[in-house]
């Protein structure tokens, strides 16, 4: 609330000084290349995030395993799945072959058709967003992107994370199953709902973001993609102030959708994949992890290495 | 050739006590329905192996973890890796989409054109394989195939995995860096190995066995696929006795290929995924854990839930 | 209204002597492999009507060809236009590939997966439909089905058509832009609109029936999928007995869709493919030619020498 | 050694007249966007040769079908066939799908995966090849690029073409049933076959060229790729003033290649499709048209309507 009141505040300020056309483009803009090149993780950096995978930090994520229970955040690859605009995920079986021997052994498999890196359950690599023509680190699309893939920041470089988990549940922190549509989650929010669920963040976290809007992912696709709840801009800077691993949720964007500013188009995809270097995992399956106030756990997610890819389809797990 | 003088040694052992129709065709041939349905699992089960997933299974294996390293066994997915006949892992970029908004958002894709069970890294699940037209627990093929997948055994059953991890290193046994072309891994050499390596099996282990074939798979593609040392098919039934969540190797077939007896085409995959339920796992890359001679550790596999799937191109890793 | 009487009156009939299920199966059942092969065109033939294209066929037809005007009948292959179930045409720009040179040559290309034989324009060959398990001539998809295709009657073997095309305007007959859905169109229907456009057909004529359903194409694909006017299955048999090289329309199944009898599943296809072994040609843009009457012209058509193919998208002319 | 011979002597002739600088690198440069544009079609054209298609056009075709024989000049669409770098084209039988009803239809389909615009027995359209960032009427590639093709100069534009077509079989001028690798078709050979033929070409002509090359097609597809003779800079420019609806040949890239200036890639394929807005159609089967003699004709050529696509794999006929 506070927040918006001093958007308010800040947007009134603006009023009076600014054609209305700038007024919530001014709200947030992506910092030029100087501002934030190199990245704290070195100018050669791919990595990002990724680079808090330590034995210290594995090991912090074991001491949480106490019970053994795991808890499956991936969603399911379904052909009728919610899909962003222009991806689909096609899949057709090879029939039976059948090969030469006396042991009649069969085989089958299946060709799929899909954007890979960027269906499903999803970890971001940092060649999926760009300011303009440049990402993370300041490498230049057009220095690095061939026909196959990009030969820098390909997610084939990040390997497999397993740190300790953090569910926010800001859904749960509101009273409700699932937040409003559109709804901006704050820092406030954020801070409140770590408050009433005793836990602080440390670098390093996987900081997962319940919003209650993954139970629309099998019963209303097209509302589910439609817009969604999720964190405002002035949130996302909190929290990548928090040195987190990665951040996900259980929507598409993480960000709200659409931005409240409409001049603004996903501004946390720059700020987290771009500015910050710090790595994203959406359509997650955050139910049963709500549902049993699992708030602190192992996480675990083995994005494929595919060679210069932009992310992964990804079956990540929590355990505690 | 002391190596395949001992095998014609063992093979000559074997003509004295054994009638000779047992020798070659008649040493293995797949069991009937009868014979091996319903499953240990029952009758319904789905998920085969997997089923040792429970809470203790999962602390087991954290009780591996003790350093925090963390192996990365999977391989980089490159559209020119060494593929087994007719598959492939096709990708073309897709060209940055600028959004409308002021931050000058790019979004960068890729189109994957793959038989995304069967292809790299790969954790093989049960509608891959068959005896005829019958399958694990004797589901028919003709029963569940569509042209998008299989309605039952399908990949997305399974669920991450995570296990006490032994590494069989029958080439270390063998003093070589890399086991004989067509050397087939015998009853005997898992158990010396294991001996040497002072480790036991249980139940609910993922067995890794270690030829040093997967050194080819970045230097000599067509060689590895031609021919590969692996599991004979005693020492597949032998394993498959011990009862372990899955078997893997750093070759593709896990078996040896060709079979010695001629007659026969990659038994091992019907002994383990139609007879025995049990989940494989193929192209493993395993130089660091064989170098390091980490021989026990947490191995954790995501599949990808594809649903109706033959399997998932993967990334385990191994966690001590 | 003539037709539906007949029916009903024959249906009124049929009720008194048969039981209801049998009702309408009785109205056309596929004949026995032993009443239909070997085909008129011997045993091992793969061309079926495809072997009217004789030198003497392509002369007729280009006897027609008066005024030099062309008529293109093919659609646009868009990826959103009407598909059949599971079908899809999607495409993706292989960004510009610039070679080295001091000419700054640059080259694009397009991916496209889809079903090549089966979508837009298209022109169906005989693997593509079957009576169980057999195909045109009795050939068993078992025999010949591979995963890349059928070794024999594929498209390939087709070749080009130039023939005599004959436009049946139906529409035009009855005084209306476009059929009603589900419209039968009978063997008076085919033989009236024959005589009111003073024509008569001939062997090896490209026989193209006009329904004004073509018109939906751009404006309302699903109902332009839903359900269709085209040839009964008596209006059907019918035209197979003129032995023309095919048959088209400005519909997809060409036969009317759903058949009145319900337990029949769009039998020209079979009628025509598999007993007759004749061509179709589905999804023509007729809308020129109907507006301009023109109804005699060289029709030419020349199929992608798909191997093993069920068919082929295809641009078609009518030339006058 | 005749033909390098007299290659020579050319070479040595022109080192005597020309300064050494525009011997080579110099011997052709691309023409500017003011040389070249607006195109003679006009600046708004997307046709370009194209437009030559009209009913005279159309007429003096059909006067040249006399014995109704047709020559399909089109190559079954394999997957093993030839490919330029990066491009493939792959299939994959769906399986028989049973359909509802007493008349059991089954229905088979394929789908494909290719560069559909650019394998096999190719049209090429003006998106397909650039000067830059320009190309065909100075239209800008970032101006017309989407992920789903090209918004102008897509191949559907061009339509239909039917028109004279001669073949100029310079393989029969030589008396060799194949050109040498890298041998460059001179002005002079074009004009001595044409003689020896005792034709002249006129505007609109779909002009054909004979190496022979295409022989290797269907047995040594490396060496087809690998060079390939073809028409010299000199050449492709002669016959871009002849005014022909298309160029085409029984090879890939139709010049010469690699180009005899080392400074060069391709040039033909500016000079056609950029500068002059002529059509290509590559990898013709001319080996019976040649060895029959028969070297004028109506040629057909169907593109598909790809929206905004580069080309299309097509079947064209020659009709005597």
């Amino acid at each position: 609330m506070l927040i918006r009141t001093t958007l308010l505040t800040t947007a009134l300020t603006a009023i009076a000084v600014l054609s209305p056309s700038s007024l919530f483009a001014q709200s947030w803009q992506p910092p030029s290349d100087a501002q934030r090149c190199p990245s704290k993780w070195g100018a050669a950096d791919q990595r990002g995030s990724g680079n808090h995978m330590k034995p210290e930090t594995v090991l912090r994520a074991t001491r949480l395993i106490r019970t053994g229970e795991v808890f499956e955040l991936g969603r399911v690859l379904r052909t009728d799945m919610p899909f962003s605009s222009g991806r689909r995920f096609e899949m057709e079986t090879k029939r039976t072959n059948m090969n030469a021997g006396s042991n009649r052994r069969g085989s089958n498999e299946e060709i799929v058709f899909t954007e890979l890196g960027q269906v499903g359950t999803q970890f971001d690599g940092f060649t999926h967003q760009t300011i303009g023509d440049s990402m993370y680190n300041c490498v230049k699309v057009a220095d690095v992107a061939t026909r196959g893939g990009f030969t820098r920041l390909g997610v084939e470089h990040v390997g497999s994370l397993m740190t300790r988990g953090v569910l926010i549940d800001v859904a749960a922190l509101k009273g409700v199953p699932m937040l409003a549509d559109m709804y901006p989650i704050s820092v406030d929010d954020l801070q409140q709902a770590l408050q009433r669920q005793k836990l602080t963040l440390q670098p390093g976290d996987a900081v997962i973001v319940n919003t209650g809007w993954g139970r629309l992912w099998d019963t209303d696709g097209p509302r589910y993609l439609k817009t969604n709840p999720g964190l405002s801009t002035a949130a996302a800077e909190w929290l990548a102030k928090q040195d987190p691993m990665l951040i996900g949720s259980d929507n598409g964007p993480i960000g709200v959708t659409p931005d409240p500013d409409p001049n603004l188009s996903l501004p946390l995809h720059q700020i987290a994949l771009v500015v910050n270097g710090i790595h994203l995992l959406e359509n997650l399956k955050l139910d049963e992890l709500a549902g049993k106030q699992v708030y602190e756990f192992a996480l675990i997610v083995q994005p494929l290495k595919i060679q210069g890819g932009t992310g992964s389809t990804v079956a990540p797990i929590a355990v505690r």
